[in-house]
């Protein structure tokens, strides 16, 4: 039995708390750890970090954790935990992130990294320069439906993939009415709030990985609803963007465009659906399902508006069968984090990843502004350590 | 019995047969002619001219049509005509309606009008100076999936409309395996092919009447298939753009975003489908089906790939009853322009809307070329009768 | 309009009657001939020749045809006349076929080219060594769900082939109480009978054609039922096969196992189903129907027969669509064999095909009786002309 | 209540554990034993034996067994105990039912009994010499499918039945994407895997049972995926057969053709199936139904490839009902031996018909290697007996 300890700051939030602490952490001990080759186990010891004591010592109760602090300082100092994990609001992020490092610290990160591409590349750059494995959540890739998709890339099930459709959204309530389903920060520019900073750190990442890296964008955000209601049922001025209509090409000249809304009424299976297109066959992935057309049963569709189609397009398609039921994209990654940690096996979703994604929404945001294609140049980590940066 | 004179030139083609002369004038005719207000009938007695007297003689034979003729020049001079409808092919359009205006005759052409801006507004503009009524063929606008969103739009059910997405598309064959449903000159820019210069003509009449003016436009071509078979199985370059992404502001702020596509697999109801969505509801209209979805039963969505969606997104939607099955979209356009030349009837469709059609298509070129957003500039005839053009 | 005289021989009998003649050469002069490139126009003119002057002259009077002829010779002897046509029965075959050949007709038959592969190798020698062309029918390679498999294969749908499963048959009532389906003479080894001289040419071009080419056969021969009720309701003896179990080994190592039967119930779609696995995607063709299942809606048996299967195999393959409703498979086979004799255009069905459906129905029914494997050698015509035999 | 003591060993594998515990001693004990004539109860008392003492010790905790033991041999001298059970590999099991053997229990095993047919006849030569009581393993013969089949053929429902159809297989994944459905030695010649081996022992007491006795085999191993990925990701060569391809001939002139195969995909209603056709009729068993035509409402079926075939062949096969849901498979052959035990009741499934399912799949071996049929010779304890082997 391997214990590693593991300082968990910010997870008396919704997400870090359900996703981080009792989806991933706990759930790894509940099944015992995470076997190791040559029979050993690994066994991760949190200790959890914030500022408010009461919340963390019943957090600690609850899940049946010995360790709570809120030192951040001294737990840093302590050699007895090797990994600093940071799910803090992005604004408190790189203080915190940059203190673990030089620490010596191995980090992981909620998503955006930074809040600027600058802030975010330092981050990469300091710990590839101080020697930290580092990395990022990046939990899309892990939906069942996405995974299903990437199997169907790499098995070259689309022959030459030329194109990619995606509908991210639903209808966010105002909140005069229903109560809003998000928070209202979410649609203050002041606050950090935007769908295009939102999600386009996110479409990075699936973009890349799945179908080659991005290397132009042309964006356009726009606040389809000016004034919404908060939390406390007051009226504000809706200032941040709540609708990206989004192009982009990507290597191979495939060209992705997805859009972004919550101001939209759901017309779709899910509330994410991309669909592929290529010479030999097409699939539409959702979050959790998967759906094929070959070409071999694709039907001549003709354009005559004076009869009803005589094709029911819908039953052309087939659904990819679920071969076992994924694991939670949250704890997946942690496994992998940890076993990186411990055995340096790898892991691709390092800081310049994430500092990609930053990158992604800021180039979205100035295309929005300069109303045109905006290429997306190549990141590396090392130019900038090399340079001094 | 009020006879009017139609000379129908290169109604020898296939649409021009079968939508305007057979489905059209015929048809008109056997449903006993158009009544007018006071009792009369209306009865279109069309001349049909061309150059290829064997096909004339055929047709004039086939539906019962006395008057054929391979003269044009003729035709315009004679005074019994007072009508002059071109289907030709694009490039030979606009010598042969410059003359038939010169003559007097009112005109209806088949779009698009003219092969660039420049060439449609001048017609736009003899026709004005001349004073000769004229109308461009917008058969899009009487789809009946299209009409019945159109009265979603007046009766106010959208509250205010936010957003436009539109898919048009299927997957064309390349011609090696299976023939391809469509002509090998679509896929080739050096004869007149493109799915930019094809659609976006359509685009804008659809955008203008149902939502508002077409303000400024950022479109994406792109060539997926760059080789293709043709009617002869011979393999050949495909030089024009075989799908469109294309992103437009429209007055009242609203953002429409269509992809056009010959490379895609049909992943809706219908060939065609716009969503728009509005404060208090939302529709997808197709070429024949429309359905809506009001606010007061817009689910609350909520993102969490944890668990299958409890929502039914498509159990949400509802049916937009068929209260009259429409007539047919050319026959309906025919007849309006046939009374607006008799009766002095509004007619909404005149050439100026035609080069509208034109100038968009040239900007979505010029916008995809520039890789930025274009205005579109506002169309006037009288400017330009004033400046002499 | 280019007129081709053909000598039509043996087309009284039903087959040659109702699919040559009627379904193929009338059938084309309906359609207005075979249009030639450069305009001009192929306008077969047959004479029909035989021994029954009456049944001569009444088909002639029923399909509108000038000439007919009890006398081959004088027929042989005409210049008008380029094409001899055979369709009468194998034993009589090699004489007339041989005698047109002399005589410097372009020759066509119907398959099988002769009773032993000796004679057809003879046949094939002499037209080659002549210089007329010369062909056989191969109309199973034109059934639409053949050529729907072919088109599959053609488009590497199916990744590496591995395997070909084959059913073929239904039940031949025995004459006793309802009335055989067939022919008594196919059930008497005397006569000519028997299901693997009958299936094994056809299962031949199949093979070759679709698949790549056969290397070796074990066939098992067998009389399930000893006695049957001839057209005359007299017992007989079924001394010839009444089904056969085939295994093949093609090139590239693919298997294929065709069940030939009379004596068996229809469990499937249609008479005859093909089913192709391959590594990619598997299929199953019938006479009109094919449908597929591509790797990537494969699900994951598991053998359980504690539960009830919780896969729907069925629902796990798709129609592939009829893009064209493909014509007569017997036309299509002449026009190609007229226009190969007027353009000398590629007509890959020669004699050496023929001479290979022979072989490979000599080698099963050795097969069977040695009870072993038997490899296929290679025909070629070449070496026969050279050697002199 | 009578107690009969039953050494189990080998039940810590999956099977074992599963079938041969759990749903057979154990639901025994569960449903209060087994009812004997005269009112008494047989009640199965079983000692687990195994090497592992960690997992008998957790398994006879959770089945409430009070013995187990990791010494064979003591068990084996205890007279308590009557019998012995053998689940452990093939490999393992001569030597430990020589033991039991000698020790005088009576013995019953998982198949196949030996790793050759030679040491098959052993052990069922040195089980009637000492005049122990013997058993194997068929559970395929108690599928409710077969049952239904079987009572079909008692019944004389098939008149004289001609010939058996049998395809068994369904795709096994390579496991480089989705993971293989079976452990990867099944794939290795050297770890005693392939297909020949693992189905032919049970296609032996299948149709020996249900038909009549294997009089000779022609059978074709193929390995069509000569690479796979194994339980741990790694690439392997796949060295075994993994589709079988196999005629026999069977007591009174039936011919069986059964297709194994691990590379296809499932174009059927069950994973295996069985057609079997005769004078008066046919049916289709799979593993759990089974459905029938008989002579009196089978369609004069025609090959005419004009026309789509007007007959629905599905329509004429009706299910025969399931009038009794049946046991488990593998508990009523434990009743069956338990009783012939203890009251001498018949056991038709003894260790010749073990030794024959080894000689089946020796034979199919030797045929696919020497390419021709084998016959399989009757085999005999008795004369093996008498000369002393």
């Amino acid at each position: 039995m391997k214990k590693i300890g593991v300082i968990m700051n910010g997870v008396t939030g919704r997400m870090g708390t359900f996703q981080h602490l009792e989806r991933s952490i706990i759930a790894i001990r509940e099944q015992g750890g995470i076997p190791l080759p040559g029979g050993e186990t690994l066994w991760p010891d949190p200790i959890l970090v914030g500022r408010n004591e009461h919340k963390l010592r019943s957090l600690a109760e609850k899940y049946g954790i010995e360790r709570w602090s809120t030192d951040l300082q001294a737990c840093l100092a302590d050699p007895q935990d090797q990994i600093y994990f940071d799910a803090q609001t992005t604004l408190q992020r790189a203080a915190s992130v940059t203190a673990a490092i030089e620490a010596g610290k191995h980090v992981y990160c909620e998503k955006p990294l930074g809040v600027s591409l600058a802030e975010s590349l330092k981050l990469a750059n300091l710990a590839v320069e101080k020697g930290v494995k580092n990395g990022i959540v990046q939990d899309k890739l892990f939906l069942p439906g996405l995974l299903k998709l990437k199997q169907l890339v790499d098995s070259g099930f689309f022959g030459r993939i030329l194109s990619v459709r995606g509908e991210f959204g639903y209808w966010v309530f105002e909140g005069d009415g229903q109560p809003s389903q998000r928070p209202s920060w979410n649609y203050r520019a002041e606050d950090g709030g935007g769908i295009i900073v939102d999600m386009l750190c996110h479409w990075r990442y699936v973009l890349d990985n799945i179908f080659g890296g991005v290397k132009a964008v042309s964006c356009l955000g726009k606040t389809h609803i000016p004034e919404r209601w908060d939390e406390q049922g007051e009226a504000y001025a809706a200032t941040a963007d709540d609708a990206a209509y989004a192009t982009f090409e990507l290597a191979g000249g495939i060209i992705a465009h997805i859009n972004s809304s919550w101001c939209v009424r759901v017309n779709r299976g899910e509330l994410f659906e991309l669909q592929v297109d290529g010479t030999k066959g097409s699939a539409v992935a959702g979050l959790r399902n998967c759906k094929v057309q070959h070409a071999a049963f694709t039907s001549a569709a003709r354009w005559n508006p004076d009869v009803a189609d005589p094709n029911d397009y819908s039953a052309q398609w087939v659904d990819v069968p679920t071969y076992q039921e994924p694991d939670n994209a949250f704890k997946v990654e942690w496994e992998m984090f940890l076993k990186h940690v411990v055995l340096d096996t790898p892991f691709p979703y390092d800081f310049l990843q994430g500092a990609k994604g930053v990158q992604l929404a800021e180039l979205g945001l100035k295309s929005s502004t300069s109303r045109s294609w905006v290429d997306v140049p190549e990141l590396k980590v090392e130019s900038l350590a090399r340079s001094g940066n």
